[in-house]
């Protein structure tokens, strides 16, 4: 077993996926977000702490599920508004020299061809330390936002995806590492015959041309994908080189793992090769009561309804039209499976819809790790071994705040137990996150 | 009269517009563009000399005019390859203050909710120093890279940049600026009903939602348009708040002022708000021999190849298909009117298409200013007295030391002169270009 692998799953918005965050006494993201100086400090921290990257989700658009309108959305803050997330990596990579960033661009809405090349520009800006979170989309407000008048069948996404990623890969290949001679004596920049032009005319995307970026330090991003149906896992096993995915609970994490490895195998790749990243939710004190505290505090801040909005708007089913007081695991609803597997059962107790959405408020599906240092470290380690993982990406409470105490107090046990490398291994983020 | 507005017009590639000069002694850009630091100190360098802005050009794709092929382009890398320009401005914002960017974005490829996002981003992060470029694409091979079989006609392009324009403006208005509350003992992010949604249903477009993004300092960013065509100086007198425009006389920037201000005075506008820049070459030496002798150096540098392929490129015509030593001005070529009105006769000579070819390769159509610093301020304060613009956009030779010998040498003096600012009026770009 490697090394453990950390990133911290961010957006570049009023909220970092918890709602309410922003009023919270000790985040900075409500009021700071949206400055270059937030981002700095918050890389520093995660370098600090020896993070794998900086993982930046997105939402393109607010949620309008529940009560079908934006409401509650933009009257809490539930992940809106969100900015550009890629804006903020070349100013988050000026104040670090290893730390990566993981930047979510949609394959729904955009050309391979611009994405590829803002892709390649940060690969340079960064030194090497990019990768794309790909993803497909599922809100339909951000299908609306960007002119669909309905939202693409969830395969077709995925079969739209393929041939997006497809054409990215032949871009970032289209020049040979050694095309740019830079012969000032004779004047000639780079050998024509070492850039090749692609030319692709798929099902979904046209594209003619050579990329129109020097090759970059990784020459292609590190490719990230999450896919829990199964269209999406095949695509991530196909594609991805790390998979970020939510799981509730050790075993569900060896499931998907197990699962994840065996597709990629079928697709003829080292199954080691792909990286599995779990989100987990961690909520550390000083001492197990503090912890416990802190949980409290921050759960009891969220607005139900903000609450009842994130969840909606999640799973795309508007929780404002049934009894709050009824088991969620019996609620009947198309594609909400996977919830229920979270939200059924937790702690041996079956959930209201109710008090379901509480704890997705809090977790969004994910684990919720809380204790003193050494027993987040303890959880850490057993989801770690037990999970068939090869890491975590990290939800944040407030912020930088959490990750300030996660630095401080748990990642020197992670590193005390062997788990959690001291020093980076590498310079790109490829090296750190994959070579080992 | 008000005062010199002045821009740098730059490209995040390996050439500023004049061929070869990655590979001048002086030139820097060739070896460190693609990184964050080389924007950085030329940012630096711009702000101590008091400029309105760094002008950041795009060219999406490599020309291929020339012999119907990319392959001079490539290999002379003549505006080849040219990386994203919109991620360099958050790096060239950390390291200065009052200094704007323009970023050209295209209005053919991509959608107004996306753009708008990035737009509102940059604009906090710029902290309100923002101004976007709006180009509609004129080289077929940006189309066949972005994936249409055909270009979008001319007028119709203009036609789509309106529409484009209007929904941007819509989101960006989107909030009232009071519609953040922040209200933490309430948990109240926004006042909802100050945040409108747009429902847009247009010819080019759909778009529904707010904008994803807070108010931003300027609200909306500077709007920069060219135009030159009737179609399109419509649309610059219309949507403007500033035009950049390449003509080669004082006499011909005059008549084209005089329009464009005429045009807006029909669309209700008030034509002083409108800031008109002119792009000029300047050579300056600390004596004039010193200023021709760099500038001979220079065109000799230029592979005549390059300026071929450069001048194919602009215009859309294959100059190896015709005798070069012919008069340009009996060139019967559609489109070409505007070139040949600048090469037809320069310095009281007929150029062939050869040395018309040779000039643009420098010059790129604009003025090119050769002199000691005395000279370079006389000849700028003409243009700009008798031009009827606002100022200028000053093209690169080797970069960043022309804009060093600029800022050293010929800034005091028209500083002295009381033709420029000694310090910025305002902190956004807005205010500074807009409000003198």
């Amino acid at each position: 077993m490697g090394k453990m692998h950390l990133c911290a799953f961010l957006q570049h918005g009023i909220i970092n996926h918890v709602p309410l965050m922003w009023a919270h006494p000790r985040d900075k993201v409500g009021y700071d977000f949206a400055k270059p100086q937030y981002w700095q400090d918050l890389a520093r921290i995660l370098e600090r702490g020896r993070f794998d990257a900086m993982f930046l989700a997105d939402v393109l658009a607010p949620y309008g599920v529940y009560k079908d309108s934006i409401e509650t959305t933009v009257k809490y803050g539930v992940q809106f508004p969100v900015h550009d997330p890629m804006l903020v990596v070349p100013v988050a990579a000026l104040a670090t020299e290893k730390l990566g960033f993981g930047v979510t661009i949609s394959t729904s809405f955009e050309q391979p061809y611009l994405v590829s090349r803002r892709l390649a520009t940060l690969d340079h800006l960064t030194n090497g330390r990019i990768g794309w979170n790909v993803v497909t989309s599922y809100s339909p407000n951000e299908f609306k936002a960007m002119g669909h008048r309905e939202m693409i069948p969830h395969d077709e996404r995925y079969d739209k995806a393929e041939e997006f990623l497809d054409v990215c890969f032949r871009l970032w290949d289209s020049w040979e590492p050694d095309a740019v001679l830079k012969d000032r004596e004779n004047g000639i920049f780079a050998d024509p015959a070492k850039i090749r032009s692609i030319h692709h005319e798929g099902k979904y995307f046209r594209c003619s041309g050579p990329l129109p970026v020097m090759p970059s330090p990784q020459g292609r991003p590190v490719i990230w994908q999450a896919g829990s149906s199964e269209r999406g896992r095949d695509v991530a096993a196909k594609y991805a080189d790390s998979i970020f995915t939510i799981q509730p609970s050790a075993r569900a994490m060896k499931a998907y793992a197990d699962d994840l490895r065996s597709r990629a195998k079928r697709f003829g790749r080292n199954p080691d090769d792909l990286k599995i990243l779990f989100g987990v939710q961690v909520i550390v004190g000083e001492t197990e009561e503090a912890a416990k505290a802190k949980q409290r505090a921050i759960m009891e801040m969220i607005p139900f309804e903000a609450a009842l909005t994130l969840l909606s708007g999640h799973i795309g089913f508007d929780f404002s039209r049934v009894d709050l007081s009824q088991p969620f695991a019996h609620l009947d609803v198309n594609g909400i499976q996977n919830y229920v597997n979270v939200y059924g059962n937790m702690q041996d107790k079956t959930l209201t819809i109710g008090e379901a959405a509480r704890i997705h408020g809090i977790s969004g599906g994910s684990p919720v790790v809380v204790g003193s240092p050494e027993q987040v470290a303890d959880q850490l380690e057993y989801l770690f071994r037990e999970g068939g993982g090869n890491g975590f990406n990290i939800r944040a409470t407030y912020v930088p705040g959490c990750y300030e105490e996660f630095v401080e107090w748990v990642v020197p046990i992670l590193q005390k137990r062997g788990l959690f490398r001291k020093e980076y291994g590498g310079n790109t983020l490829r090296e750190n996150l994959l070579d080992d």
